[in-house]
C-alpha cells in the first residue's frame, strides 16, 4: 500500500536520527514501546506506565494524591500505579526514577508549561473536568496579538468568542489576569480559558464575551521565546511596582479600537488571580469608571511594592469605586491558601468601609484546580444585566 | 520585602503537593537543583546537562549529531556532555538514562511536539537560526481560528503579518500544509513560521503577506486536544484520499472573505512538506486558476491512494496547469531524502512536458531542517511582481 509506504519511509528517516545506534531501532520509535499512559478508567481511576527496565525505583508524584506513589514493576521493562477513582479535574503529574525528579511521561504528549516546567496532564470527565475538555460545540479563535502598552510593544492572548468573525455584533469584555511567574500563556494553556468559555457559552451558563489575557509582567515583552528577550528560563517574576497598572488603560483603548466591544463598564470584567488577583483590585479602583465586575482569586491583597504613588491613599480610592455601584465585585479564595489571612484583613476592611462584595470560600489552596473553578463561577455572573 | 514573601509562599503552595514527601523538598523546587541546560556558548558549542544522582550510564541523543554521545558524571549527581561548536540551526534532543529512552531535560522550558512526542529544543545562532528567533523586530498575529470546510467545522492556523490590523492595505496568502502526523500546529511550532516571516519581512526579504496553515488530516477536526476528537495520543494521520483537496476550495473562500486579501491568483502561493507537498501539487493542478506560486518541499509525489478520482488524468492537468503561465513552480528535496527517487521522477516528467520548475537540492533527508530551510528560501521570492 502506498501511503503504508511512506508512513514507514518517514518513520525510518525522521526517528532513526534519534536511535541510529540501537540495534532496536524500529521498536524503539518514539520510545513508548506501546505503552499506554495515563490510562483513565471508566470509573475515574488512573493507570501510570513507565518503561524504565533498568531502574531501581520508581513513583509517581502529582496533585491527584498527597504523596509520592510507588510504582511497581511488571513484565518488560515497565512500571506501573493505579490510583483510587478520582474526583473529576486537570491533574499534573510526573514521575520519580532512582532519584531523579521532574521526569515526564513520554507516553503523554499533553503538557502545559507553569512557570519554568512543563508538566504532563490528564483530565477526569465526569464533572468540572468537562468545562475543561473540548467538546462538540462552537469554538471560539484565540489570537496571540502585539499591542502597544506603556510605550512597548507587548504580546497578548485574546479569546473571541465562535460566531464572532461572522457578525456584526458588539461584546462586552473580560479582562483575565495572571500570577507571579506567569504570561499571557497563562490562562490560555493551564487555565483552559477557551474550553471553558466554549462550553459555558454553549450551555447557556455565560454571555458571549471577548476574554483578555495580558502580560502583567513588566520586565518581558512576552512569554519566553517570543520576543527579542530570548528562550530566557521562565522564573518567579511579576510587576508589583505600580508599572502594570499605570499603562492598563492602554489595553482597553487598544482592545476597544481593535475589537467590536461595548466600550463602556457595564461590558467590562477584570479578575485575576494571585498577583493577578492584586493587580484586578488596583487597576479597578485606579480606574473607578472602566469596570462594573471585578473578580480577584486568591489575591496577593497586600503585597505591593512600598513607596509606590499608585498604591498610596488606597481606602480612600476604593471607597470612591464602590460608591459608583458596581455589579459585582467578588472575591474567592481557599481554605488552605497562604495569603487566606490577607484577603480575610481586605473582607474585613471592605466590611468596615460598607463596601458589598460576594465571598466564595473553597477548599484547598493557592492552585489552578482552585483558579479554574473560580474563573467558572465568576463568569457565570458577568454582564447578565444586558 | 512583601513580594519576595509572597514568592515564597507561591512556591511553598503551588510546588509542595509534588515533592511533599521529600525531605530536602525547599532544593528540590521544580527540581532542577539550579542545573543549566542546554547551555549555548558562543562559540555554538553547547552544554547539556541532567541531574541522574543515581543512574549508570546517562547519553544524550539528537539531531545536532549522528549517535548518541555518553555523558560523564560530574559531582553533585549532575551528569555533563560539551558538543563541539554546531553550526547555527534549531535542534532537537532528549536523554537516555539506563536504557530509558525519550527523557526530556527537566532544565529546559522549551518543547515543540512532533506526532506523539514531546520534544526538547535549542537553537544555536549566528546564521539560519537568527532567522527562527524571535528579534526584535514587529511581530504578526496568530490565530487559531474555526472555518467551515467540507461541510465540518476544522480548526486553521493563521499568520497576519505586523501592521495588519492597523492598515487598510489588502494581503497575498501563502497557504501552507503540513506533512502525515502534523496537524495546523507543526508549521507554527516546529516550522517557526511567525519567527522567519517577522524577520524576513522586517529586513525587506519578503513581501508581507498572510500565511495560512489547515489541518491537511480529515479524520481529525484540530490538532490533538483542541475538539470533541478528544485527547486522543498523535499518530501517523494523514489525508492521501483526495477529500482534504477536494474541500480545499473552501478554505480560500473562507480566507478570502474573512482577511483582507487580494483574492487573485497573482496573490496566492500554495506550498507544503512531505503529504503537504503532495497536497500542494494535487490543489494546485486541481485548481488551476487560483495559485500562481507553488512549492513543494520533500512532497511525497507517488503517494495519492489508488482509485481516488481527484487523482486521475495526472498528467493532462499538470500540462493545463502548467500552460496557464505559473511565476513559480518550485521544487526541493534534500540529496538523502527517502523520496527523492520519486521527486526524481516527476521532474523528468515535468521536463518532458515542457512544465518549466526550479528546483533545488540540499543535503540532508526528510527534516523540519530543511523544511525550514525550503520555506525561508521560498517565501524570498513570493509575490515579488507585486
Amino acid at each position: 500500500m502506498r501511503v503504508e509506504r511512506y508512513i514507514l519511509g518517514i518513520l525510518l528517516f525522521i526517528v532513526l536520527p534519534f536511535v541510529a545506534v540501537d540495534a532496536a531501532a524500529q521498536q524503539n520509535l518514539w520510545q513508548d514501546k506501546g505503552v499506554v499512559s495515563p490510562e483513565v478508567c471508566a470509573d475515574g481511576s488512573v493507570i501510570f506506565r513507565l518503561y524504565a527496565p533498568n531502574a531501581e525505583s520508581v513513583a509517581v508524584v502529582g496533585d491527584f494524591a498527597m504523596q509520592e506513589c510507588a510504582m511497581q514493576r511488571c513484565e518488560g521493562g515497565v512500571w506501573e500505579f493505579h490510583t483510587l477513582p478520582l474526583a473529576s479535574e486537570l491533574y499534573f503529574y510526573s514521575f520519580v526514577v532512582d532519584g531523579m525528579r521532574d521526569v515526564r511521561d513520554p507516553s503523554n504528549a499533553y503538557v502545559v508549561r507553569d512557570v519554568g516546567s512543563q508538566m504532563n496532564y490528564f483530565i477526569v470527565g465526569g464533572g468540572c473536568g468537562d468545562l475543561y475538555t473540548a467538546q462538540s460545540v462552537g469554538h471560539g479563535t484565540v489570537s496571540r496579538v502585539w499591542m502597544n502598552m506603556g510605550g512597548s510593544s507587548r504580546r497578548m492572548t485574546v479569546y473571541t468568542p465562535t460566531g464572532y468573525e461572522d457578525s456584526t455584533l458588539r461584546y462586552p469584555v473580560l479582562y483575565l489576569l495572571h500570577g507571579m511567574g506567569g504570561d499571557e500563556e497563562s490562562w490560555i494553556a493551564t487555565g483552559r480559558v477557551a474550553e471553558i468559555m466554549d462550553n459555558l457559552i454553549a450551555g447557556g451558563d455565560a454571555t458571549p464575551m471577548i476574554v483578555v489575557m495580558p502580560n502583567g509582567c513588566m520586565q518581558h515583552a512576552s512569554a519566553p521565546g517570543y520576543s527579542a528577550d530570548g528562550r530566557f528560563k521562565p522564573y518567579m517574576s511579576g510587576s508589583m511596582d505600580g508599572t502594570f497598572e499605570e499603562a492598563f488603560s492602554d489595553v482597553v483603548e487598544w482592545v476597544d479600537s481593535h475589537y467590536r466591544t461595548v466600550a463602556c463598564s457595564s461590558h467590562r470584567a477584570v479578575a485575576g488571580l494571585s498577583m493577578g488577583g492584586f493587580h484586578a483590585m488596583q487597576i479597578s479602583k485606579e480606574y473607578p469608571n472602566l469596570f462594573d465586575y471585578v473578580g480577584l482569586f486568591s489575591a496577593a491583597i497586600f503585597h505591593g511594592e512600598a513607596g509606590v504613588s499608585l498604591y498610596a491613599d488606597f481606602e480612600r480610592k476604593v471607597s470612591a469605586q464602590f460608591s459608583r455601584g458596581l455589579s459585582l465585585y467578588w472575591i474567592a479564595i481557599g481554605s488552605d491558601d497562604f495569603l487566606y489571612s490577607e484577603v480575610e484583613q481586605y473582607r474585613a476592611m471592605l466590611d468596615a468601609m460598607g463596601c458589598c462584595y460576594e465571598y466564595y470560600e473553597s477548599s484547598g489552596g493557592h492552585t489552578w484546580r482552585n483558579w479554574r473553578n473560580y474563573l467558572v463561577r465568576f463568569s457565570k455572573r458577568l454582564f447578565n444585566k444586558l
